[in-house]
C-alpha cells in the first residue's frame, strides 16, 4: 500500500537550461540504468556512485540512477537506494530512477521519507502497446499495465515526484514484429494524461529507421505535442544516429542515450544497446546545436566504465576523441621540445 | 610511359540497373581495396578471390578489386593482377581497380592485354583539396596532383576504360583541419573535367556531420550534379549512416562503403574504417530505396571475412542480422519439431 506523504525532494531549478535556446537538445543519460541493467558484468555501488558523479560533472542534465525493482530480477540494480544516498547531489541535476510498479515506489518513498536531505524529486515508469510484450514483461494485458501505471503516478504526484513515463518498443516487438503507430499513440497519450510530464518512445528493439522512426512519429504527434516527446534509440542495427537526426527533423529536443553505449554487449548475439551518448553529443555539437555536456570528460567516462566492465566502448565518437587526445598529447609541446 | 593500344576489357552492361527505378542506390563495396588497404592484416590472394566472389554473388554491383600501387608501399594490395585473373567474372559486375599514377596504369595496361580474357573495364584515381595532404601522399601541390591524373585518365580513356574519381578529405584534413567546401568544388569539377564519369566525395576523417556534409554538398552541387556524385562516408564518429541519409537528401544515389567496415580496427588510436556495407543497406532497404542487395549473403560474408583478419565484426547491422538468423535456426522449425 503507498502512502502519501511529504517527503524530501530535490525541487528542478527555477529556470530550465532547455528553455534557454531553440537549439538547446536535452540529453537523459540512462547508462547507470538502462546501460547497466543490460550488462552482465554487476559492478559496484563504489563504481555505479562514480559514473553518476562523472557524468554529473561532465553536465549531463538528467541521469537516470536507478531502478527500484526487485534484486531477485535484476541484480544490476541492487542498492539504488545506497546509490541515491551516496551521490554528489548537484541542484542543477535531475536524478530519476525507475519504479516498475507499486511496492518499487513505496520503498523509494520509504527511502525520501527517511533522508535528511533531498535525494531526488522524478521517477519514470515503462509500459509497451505490445500486448505480448506487455505479458511476457508484466504478466498483464496493456490495458491493465496503464490502470496499474494510473495509480502509481498518482501516489507519486501526491508525493511531490514528477513522473517520466517510457513506451518501449514501438518499432517492433520481439514476440509480435511490427507495431502499428497507432498503438504507440494511444499508449504515449494514455500515460500523459495519466499526469506524466514527458513520454519517451523507445525503439528498444534498434529496428527504426528514419523513414519508420518518422511515420511512428507522425502518428503520435497526431494527439501529443513533439515537447512532451523524448527519443529513445537503441544502436541494434547502427541507425540510432540517423534516427536521432529524424527525431530533430520532428521537432523533438529530448534524447536518451548511455555513455559508451552501455546495454548490451555488442558481440553477443541479440545485443541491443542504447546509442552511445558520445555518438549523440559528437553528432549535435557537429550540426549546430547546445547540449551542456563537456565532450572531453564525457569521453573519460565512457572509457572508464568500458575498463570497470572490462568490454569495449561502443562510442565510435569517444574512441575517436580519445584517440585525437592521445596523438595530441604525444606531440612535442611547442618549439621549446623542437629544439 | 604509357601505351596506347586496344585491351581486352569488360563492356558496361547495355540496361543498367541503376537507371531502372528512381529508389534505387548503387553501393560501391571498397572493402577489397580501401578496406583492406587499411587492415593490419595481410590475408593471402586466395581469401581476396572469395571475398570479391561472395560479394559478387551477394548482388553488389561494383566492386574495387586492389589497386596498382607498389607492393613496398602498401604491401596489403599485392597481387591484385593475379586477383583480377582468378576472380569469376560476371558481366553484371564492375570490377575497377586504383591506379594512383602512370606507372601504375602501364602495369594495369600490360596485364589487360596479355590476358586472354577481359578483367575489368574501370579504374578509379585520386587527390584532395588539401595542399598539406596532397603534399604528404603524393609529394605535389593539389595543381600538380590534377596535371598528372588528367594524363592517366587520358591514357585509360585512349585504351577504353572509364575512369572514377575520389576526392578524399573532403571534410577536414588531417594536416590543415576543416576544407573549404568551395575547394572541394575545385577538385571535384577538374576531375569531372578531365573525364571522371563520377566524383566520390570522400570524408576520410569521419568528421563530418550531416549539416557539414550538406553544406560541403551545396557548394559541389553549385557546378556538378548529383547524378555524378558519390558519397563515401567513414563512420570514425558513428556518423556515417546519417551522412548518407544526408546525401541521399541532397539527391546523391551512390555510396561507398565496406563490407563488415574493414578499413582500420575500431580500437587502434586514430582508426578511420569505412561505414559498413550492412549497416548501408540495412538503413536503405528499411527506409524503401532498392539495392540489389542480399542482406543474408552480405552479412555472410562480413561474418567470414572479420574471422580471417581475427578482428571484430565492425558493422552492428550484420551482427544483428546473423544473431536474428542463429536464433531462428535455434527455434525449432514448426509444429512437427514440437510433437
Amino acid at each position: 500500500m503507498l502512502r502519501s506523504a511529504t517527503v524530501r525532494i530535490l525541487r528542478a531549478p527555477a529556470t530550465c537550461r532547455a528553455a534557454s535556446t531553440s537549439r538547446f537538445v536535452r540529453i537523459v543519460e540512462v547508462g547507470p540504468r538502462d546501460g547497466l541493467q543490460n550488462e552482465k558484468t554487476v559492478v559496484s555501488p563504489d563504481v555505479k556512485v562514480e559514473l553518476i558523479n562523472r557524468l554529473q560533472a561532465a553536465g549531463l542534465p538528467t541521469i537516470e540512477a536507478g531502478s527500484f525493482v526487485s534484486p531477485k530480477w535484476v541484480p544490476q540494480m541492487a542498492g539504488t537506494d545506497d546509490i541515491l544516498r551516496r551521490i554528489t547531489h548537484s541542484s542543477a541535476t535531475k536524478y530519476p530512477v525507475l519504479v516498475p510498479n507499486s511496492k518499487g515506489l513505496t520503498n523509494l518513498l520509504d527511502l525520501l521519507k527517511s533522508s535528511p536531505t533531498p535525494l531526488t524529486d522524478e521517477i519514470a515508469v515503462f509500459t509497451a502497446p505490445s500486448e505480448s510484450f506487455s505479458k511476457a514483461n508484466t504478466n498483464c494485458t496493456v490495458a491493465e499495465s496503464l490502470e496499474r501505471l494510473s495509480h502509481v503516478v498518482q501516489v507519486a504526484q501526491d508525493n511531490g515526484l514528477r513522473v517520466r513515463g517510457y513506451v518501449s518498443t514501438v518499432i517492433t516487438c520481439p514476440y509480435e514484429g511490427r507495431i502499428e503507430p497507432h498503438a504507440v499513440r494511444e499508449v504515449a497519450k494514455a500515460l500523459l494524461d495519466m499526469g506524466c510530464y514527458e513520454v519517451s518512445l523507445g525503439d528498444t528493439t534498434g529496428a527504426g529507421t528514419p523513414q519508420t522512426i518518422l511515420e511512428m512519429l507522425n502518428a503520435v504527434q497526431q494527439h501529443v505535442d513533439a515537447s512532451k516527446l523524448a527519443a529513445h534509440w537503441h544502436d541494434t542495427c547502427g541507425t540510432a544516429i540517423a534516427n536521432v537526426m529524424a527525431a530533430l527533423s520532428a521537432g523533438i529536443r529530448v534524447v536518451d542515450s548511455s555513455v559508451a553505449g552501455l546495454g548490451g554487449c555488442p558481440y553477443s548475439p541479440g545485443a541491443t544497446g542504447n546509442v552511445a551518448t558520445e555518438d549523440v553529443v559528437h553528432v549535435l555539437h557537429g550540426d549546430g546545436w547546445e547540449t551542456g555536456v563537456d565532450m572531453s570528460k564525457l569521453a573519460a567516462t565512457g572509457d572508464w566504465i568500458s575498463r570497470e566492465l572490462g568490454r569495449p566502448n561502443e562510442s565510435r565518437a569517444g574512441r575517436a576523441w580519445l584517440a585525437k587526445r592521445a596523438r595530441e598529447s604525444a606531440t612535442p609541446p611547442g618549439p621549446r621540445a623542437r629544439l
